[in-house]
């Protein structure tokens, strides 16, 4: 599988124009050969909206039926990050789309990080997976790769393949240097963390989208800062049957649980 | 409090001669104003001993009282790794002492690492923990701290200072090098990692013996390889709760769980 992460932002409050850049992007990773293309949290609607109230989202579901057919129109997977407006709440989400458009899941963020997005968002409480190409794909949201329970409970449920649009700012960049590669190391799996660039108001995006394998190598990684950039990786799938053949942390854990 | 490990082996074989280092270290460690000292794995007994069975570790409960005395005639408290003979089989293990020579605790290694610790040791079931001069302090032993799991017990039962005698072998330096610096930010604590160095017999150990702090830092590390050497670290401790007070990750696990 080739996954591709798409680090930068869309044009904020202009649907139309982000759907258009999407399309664009979904078209350029489609041609270097992409699989799967990530695009980062909030990506479609923007992340941080101080004021966003239930009502502001007008358009996102049709603008969403538009990125399901750039993924079509590409033939290419596609994971987009944007806020939703729900019956039950709003929710900071990411939603999935089939090479041939159509939808194949939505997450909504558990881990809801900093007093904004508490007071702004409903907390999801269920994961998200399915297939891409044959491939098993999570998705998990920015602060939830952080805690090492969730990535565990995707690398149990069989996921090989964790994506995780981001909206990561500093002074925070540790977290893709750091955690990211332990969590595909930790579970033997391969992780795809998708980050903004750039700024929002009051936010400095550290950028440093990463793709690690299943030894916490870090396969591909994007600039930090300003730069726009998408990252292609081909993840060997096999190789975590290798890793686990060598010394498998799911079936040591799972010894240590029943002892 | 100041934390020191020290990065080396033993004598193999001579139990006295490597108490008389031990003692000659922990001298060493209170002269430099160490509160708590720590050996590496299999330091008393040898690590990678092919042929283990039960009976040859004789001696071993009165190196272990020799041990004490020494951290009392040095004042520090002191985690040695030793494999002990006990009337259930034998175990991999570390023993705590107090800087009066008490003994604080024992803790055998859970999670056994490979064929030979597999089919040589009965693996532990139960965490050790004690206080050193009011600080809440921690053992696990090598493999276990690669499992997350473990390391948040830790954190969430109060332990500020996890001590982890290690045996850590190449090709395996990613662990020292990554992991344990991510144990101690994903659980806002301190990590104290004591590798060996040199060779035993088919094993290569890589040093890189670590402390971590509670935003991932790596507050001290000792070379690779080949080299003998002791690190410290003053850890501030009061670190522990203004990491937290920006973002607790226990508290947001928590909030998590029960949505």
């Amino acid at each position: 599988m080739k996954l591709a992460l798409w680090q930068g932002a869309g044009v904020p409050g202009d649907l139309a124009a982000t759907v258009a850049a999407a399309a664009r992007t979904a078209e350029d990773a489609a041609g270097a050969g992409a699989d799967l293309l990530v695009f980062p949290e909030g990506f479609l609607t923007g992340y941080h909206i101080p004021d966003l109230a239930v009502g502001d989202l007008s358009g996102v579901e049709d603008a969403l039926a538009e990125v399901g057919q750039a993924a079509r129109a590409a033939g290419v997977a596609l994971v987009m990050g944007t806020h939703l407006d729900r019956p039950e709440g709003l929710r900071n989400a990411a939603v999935a789309f089939g090479p041939d458009g159509s939808e194949l899941g939505r997450y909504h963020k558990r881990a809801l990080f900093g007093g904004w997005e508490k007071a702004t968002f409903r907390a999801g409480a269920a994961p998200c997976r399915f297939e891409v190409n044959g491939t098993r794909v999570g998705v998990l949201i920015c602060y939830d790769v952080e805690f090492p329970e969730l990535v565990r409970a995707e690398a149990q449920a069989g996921v090989d393949v964790l994506v995780v649009p981001t909206a990561l700012m500093a002074p925070h960049a540790r977290v893709a240097r750091q955690v990211v590669p332990v969590r595909a190391l930790e579970n033997q799996i391969f992780v795809g963390y998708c980050n903004r660039a750039g700024t929002e108001p009051g936010l400095t995006f550290v950028g440093l989208s990463t793709i690690a394998g299943p030894r916490g190598e870090t396969l591909a990684q994007a600039g930090p800062g300003e730069e726009t950039d998408m990252i292609l990786a081909e993840l060997d799938l096999a190789q975590i049957a290798r890793e686990r053949a060598e010394a498998s942390y799911l079936a040591d854990l799972a010894a240590l649980r029943a002892p």
